[in-house]
């Protein structure tokens, strides 16, 4: 089905004059990686693709663009501007009426709508359907990272950022992104999975109450890890030089991927993430040692109070 | 210990008149790091330290080193000649007296002399040690990859290829290095592990067997993935283009780190591994399916014959 779309690449790559092409697919659509290869080889080029770890369009494969004319980068939208990259964000259709599952959360509300990118482009019509339910419906502009109204990313949720919209009705899979919206905005927040049709609303207080412990299991670190990504689209290397200002026991380490085994190589007896925000919230099962946030990381040096605890996101 | 050397490595970083320093330690040294990173600061150095996995000096964070104004690599040898990059050999000491337990195996030969970076400033202790007990010893020159004399590496056994030599003699833990040189050589191979004493001969032969084996499992592939590496020192992408002319079925692949989750991930039915070539040797139980090298695809595809079957080597 996917290679419908082929002739509209083609003709992109061609348009550039393009003859190499590196592709770079996400993990549950490298297995379109072959198939593609094949079509676009068959079309006239020769292809590379990459084989590593991509779990965003911050993640752009740029060593492998570096043997290519151009990098194809499916299934997300651009976080930043580059030359050389073709953004080819995979689109997962949902029905509007789905939405029928969240009206009993919603009570006629003010209500801010927010959804990520495979659903992005069914924004007019669940704008068009909440507001013949008599909702009043606000779209919020997006930033440089999410280029489309209404779009949010695990780490960034200005989409949701909305004065005088009271709940935010996040359409997606996962609780993650809903999670955020709640911490980050303090709105009452309802999530839909457009996917199983289940509504439900959302709050930030399991993940605050584990946060709060790491933060707790950080205070006696003798030896602090001040993570960089080499990411192209997570490197935040001033604020990661701002936190080692903070304690004289940190450290900067760079890494790709932030891995369990790494950090317990490493030796560090805590670390602060300023790569992909998602890793400290989503991963500290797997750590061996407590990863922080920026943010949590100044609360326990004492540059923030515990009252203005917010969730890390990438500007 | 190791800090005690210090002293000279500020003293060659100031020569370079080096400001931002950036650490690169292997696996087993990685814990050092908090240490030097400690020291470096208190010499006043802005010090980063890379965190990525680190295998040997094919594999240098310039991403790091972009960052900074000298790498400083720890544990190896370098093997190609790089700008801004300092390598601190990792030496570990060994009584030459250990080599007795080899002489019952050498029956006064001509041997041919060999050993790994850490124990490689003591070959000319081994060689009198050799030489007083009547034995005629060949101590092979390096080359580019393996800059000292009677040096091997995992992808380079060139130190161990002196005419004449029936009998090389390994000195070094495990017996990766020893199985490459039988099957690279054909001579005979006695290793020693300088740390436990053990003496034992070794030979290619269940390694081969096992590599037939992978062989005839990749036959019937319909999908091929040539895996080239991002790494440095490892990257040979012309031997992949040459490999992808081979067959119709063949993409390429560029990988940092090969791992059995991607090449699960990516689904090909087979994969030919240009990159490390311990990978496709030691690692083939890990993959979830044949990962060949690239004289084992020569020969599938039927451009080599099977008794041409040589070892992989990074020339």
């Amino acid at each position: 089905m996917w290679l419908n779309d082929t002739s509209d690449l083609v003709a992109a790559l061609k348009l550039r004059g393009a003859q190499k092409v590196a592709l770079q697919f996400p993990e549950g659509l490298k297995r379109q990686a072959a198939a593609y290869a094949t079509a676009l080889k068959s079309a006239g080029f020769d292809v590379l693709v990459s084989g590593d770890p991509c779990y965003g369009a911050c993640d752009l494969a740029l060593d492998t663009l570096a043997l290519a004319d151009v990098l194809v980068h499916f299934g997300h939208a651009p976080v930043d501007e580059r030359q050389n990259v073709i953004f080819e964000p995979s689109r997962v259709d949902l029905a509007p009426a789905v939405l029928e599952n969240a009206l009993p959360f919603l009570h006629g509300e003010n209500v801010c709508l927010v959804t990520t990118i495979q659903h992005v482009h069914r924004i007019p019509e669940m704008d068009a359907f909440l507001t013949s339910k008599g909702i009043t419906v606000h779209v919020g502009d997006g930033s440089t990272r999410t280029p489309y109204r209404g779009q949010v990313l695990g780490c960034s949720f200005n989409a949701a950022k909305v004065p005088g919209a009271g709940t935010v009705l996040f359409v997606g899979t996962g609780l993650f992104h809903a999670i955020g919206i709640a911490i980050a905005t303090r709105a009452r927040v309802i999530a839909l999975d457009p996917l199983t049709g289940i509504a439900q609303e959302v709050s930030g207080d399991t993940l605050l109450r584990r946060r709060f412990a790491v933060m707790e299991k950080a205070r006696g670190a003798q030896s602090v890890g001040i993570i960089v990504s080499t990411k192209s689209g997570q490197q935040r290397l001033a604020l990661a030089h701002y936190l080692r200002s903070l304690s004289p026991r940190a450290t900067i380490i760079t890494m790709r991927e932030v891995s369990p085994d790494e950090l317990l190589n490493l030796g560090f007896d805590c670390y602060v993430n300023t790569a992909c925000p998602r890793l400290a919230y989503d991963d500290q099962v797997r750590f061996p040692v407590p990863v922080l946030s920026p943010q949590e990381f100044e609360i326990v040096c004492g540059v923030r109070t515990w009252d203005d605890y917010t969730i890390d996101e990438i500007p």
